[in-house]
């Protein structure tokens, strides 16, 4: 696995149960993952000596994160590296323009869109779909990080001229809900999907996430043959993270991810397979297991630094005190804004789970000290 | 923790996600624990500088096998070492005659029992119970070894001959069921305990775990509160396991372990908190999980290395086929008879859970190669 972070490091508690070595690439020795115990090569993603010595022998070569360079996949592709998921999959996740233009020419729901380059070009688009708009940079953002929301032609300029790139421009949408849907999809072409999440948003990053989300079933349906439907048109292997608005023309396709995900964390307790453990038996060209969930209501809030750079670690006695919380910390050093864990619970009923999970969470967090 | 088998390595899942550092003692890098990553120190359970290097700043030294010498144990106490559980209370899991003396003081269930150097010792015993007998060497059994059924005196002499120790005897009972009872008591006092499970045995192995055990609430309780009872009056830390045997007149004590245990690998997926998660709660005085189950029921069968030498991570992909499987494979060189791996499956009854747990087995055991 290209990359070290928290979702190599519970790849590796999959990996460990099925006797998988896992062996990551790693930017320093006390990156999560290292300190899970995965074998490491240390170096940079966009270098090609270290991803060649991280496969060296490895049955699939798969991804924590989107940093890995189109064009350095695609050379190390075609020395038969086996990579999973394929370089031009890949760019679904890499590149928004790519992404939008694609899927909007397979004749799937996604916003309408504009690469624009220059304040005219910003203000034909809002011309047509009125201010304000929203703003992406077509590559590398994450976690609200390279979105900005335009008021108006002022803060439009500005943003222009601090890329090179051009913005992914799109209208404001009227959003009721979002959603994440996980689908898999192995080597082999099998498929697997698991039903709907809701995300709840707070400064611009996924905090909860609640399973099932409160849809009815054919919305739920749709979002779930939406996500296979992509994931089989853009050749992906391994799981792919669709993010989804539900909005009063129906679903809109927000982001796409080719690797696990932090809105499919809730998968570890929460259903039969983890996404982790679905990666995994994915990449490898193994059967997928059931995607059944395990309880009524699933659970999972994130466990976020704060601005006091509180270490959840130090507050992980209290935190158990909530005894059907499951708590997963990633060894992080706390930074504000910086996803450090996260706390899952099952129960019968959506808000008894939340309550926990944010009692948790919170305590975690610093609550009361 | 002292020991790098499927418990330790079953334990560093656990240690993953609550962001607790694992390290083992291993006798070779090719340990189940070692290859899943815990930081490890090479030497013998029986090595003083093996165990000291291993707990050195440690907030607690736990075990996953009982082969620490007590002497030594005594001694690294004496040191400060944080030993959990502590070594008066590890003797009732290393010598069965301490174990039968002691809980029968107490007043708990044990069978009649003497330990026996000569044959005129042991044709006493037998003219009190009856032929045949059970012999067990006072320590160091396990998985069957060190236990045999004695048909009459001839035998009892061969056996005798084999041991300086001396043998444990014990009337052949009458037994309806075998039951384990896994209960959990913290550094801090503060006790949990599970529902109990049936096993069952083949080859004097437990290959089976059904849960919950199909017995009356009444005979459920009794045996977690025979667990609880014997868990404080030992004053053990960690998870205490104990065996027990369903007869006629009622429960009575068959085994007690001091760690986690093959009986309760169930709790990984059939349990709010695993067993490897509640011993780290416990031995860092933490306070304890839930340990409410997660389905209706709960099966874990145990894969175990056949005539052939067939390794079931050849047999993987095939046995994933069995969708709602959970598979555990240890990463340990095949041999007969030895534990490989479980598979658990979580249903709403019994005999679903358990048809589809012994269909993975068989298949990872090589059925039908």
């Amino acid at each position: 696995m290209v990359g070290a972070g928290q979702l190599a490091r519970m790849t590796q508690q999959a990996a460990i149960a099925l006797g998988v070595e896992l062996r990551v690439l790693a930017q320093s020795e006390r990156d999560p993952a290292v300190l899970a115990g995965c074998p490491f090569v240390l170096g940079s993603p966009g270098e090609e000596a270290a991803v060649r010595a991280l496969a060296e022998g490895a049955d699939a070569v798969s991804f924590d994160h989107e940093q890995v360079p189109v064009e350095l996949l695609r050379a190390l592709q075609s020395q038969g590296l086996p990579l999973e998921p394929r370089p031009q999959a890949m760019l679904f996740a890499q590149d928004k323009h790519h992404q939008r233009r694609e899927l909007a020419q397979l004749g799937l729901p996604v916003p309408p869109f504009a690469l624009t380059r220059s304040r005219r070009e910003v203000e034909s688009f809002a011309a047509e779909h009125g201010w304000p708009l929203v703003a992406k940079a077509p590559r590398g953002g994450y976690d609200g990080r390279g979105v900005w929301l335009l008021e108006d032609p002022a803060q439009a300029a500005g943003v222009l001229e601090s890329t090179d790139e051009g913005l992914l421009l799109e209208p404001h949408l009227r959003i009721e809900l979002e959603l994440a849907v996980l689908v898999a999809r192995s080597r082999s072409g099998e498929t697997a999907s698991y039903a709907p999440v809701q995300t709840v948003q707070r400064e611009a990053m996924a905090r909860e996430i609640l399973a099932p989300a409160q849809i009815d079933a054919g919305t739920a349906e749709r979002a779930r043959e939406l996500a296979l439907e992509i994931a089989r048109a853009i050749d992906a292997t391994g799981v792919v993270a669709l993010e989804l608005f539900l909005t009063p023309q129906g679903l809109v396709v927000n982001e796409l991810a080719l690797r696990p995900h932090n809105s499919a964390h809730h998968t570890i307790e929460g259903c039969l397979t983890s996404q982790f453990e679905q990666h995994l038996r994915a990449v490898l060209g193994w059967p997928l297991g059931s995607t059944a969930p395990t309880a009524p209501a699933v659970v999972t809030v994130n466990v976020v630094g704060g601005e006091r750079g509180e270490d959840p670690r130090r507050n992980l006695a209290r935190a158990l005190e909530v005894r059907q919380a499951h708590v997963h910390l990633y060894e992080k050093a706390p930074r504000p804004g910086r996803k450090l864990g996260h706390v899952t619970v099952c129960a019968e009923e959506l808000e008894l789970a939340r309550a926990a999970a944010l009692e948790a969470v919170a305590l975690l967090e610093g609550a009361g000290r």
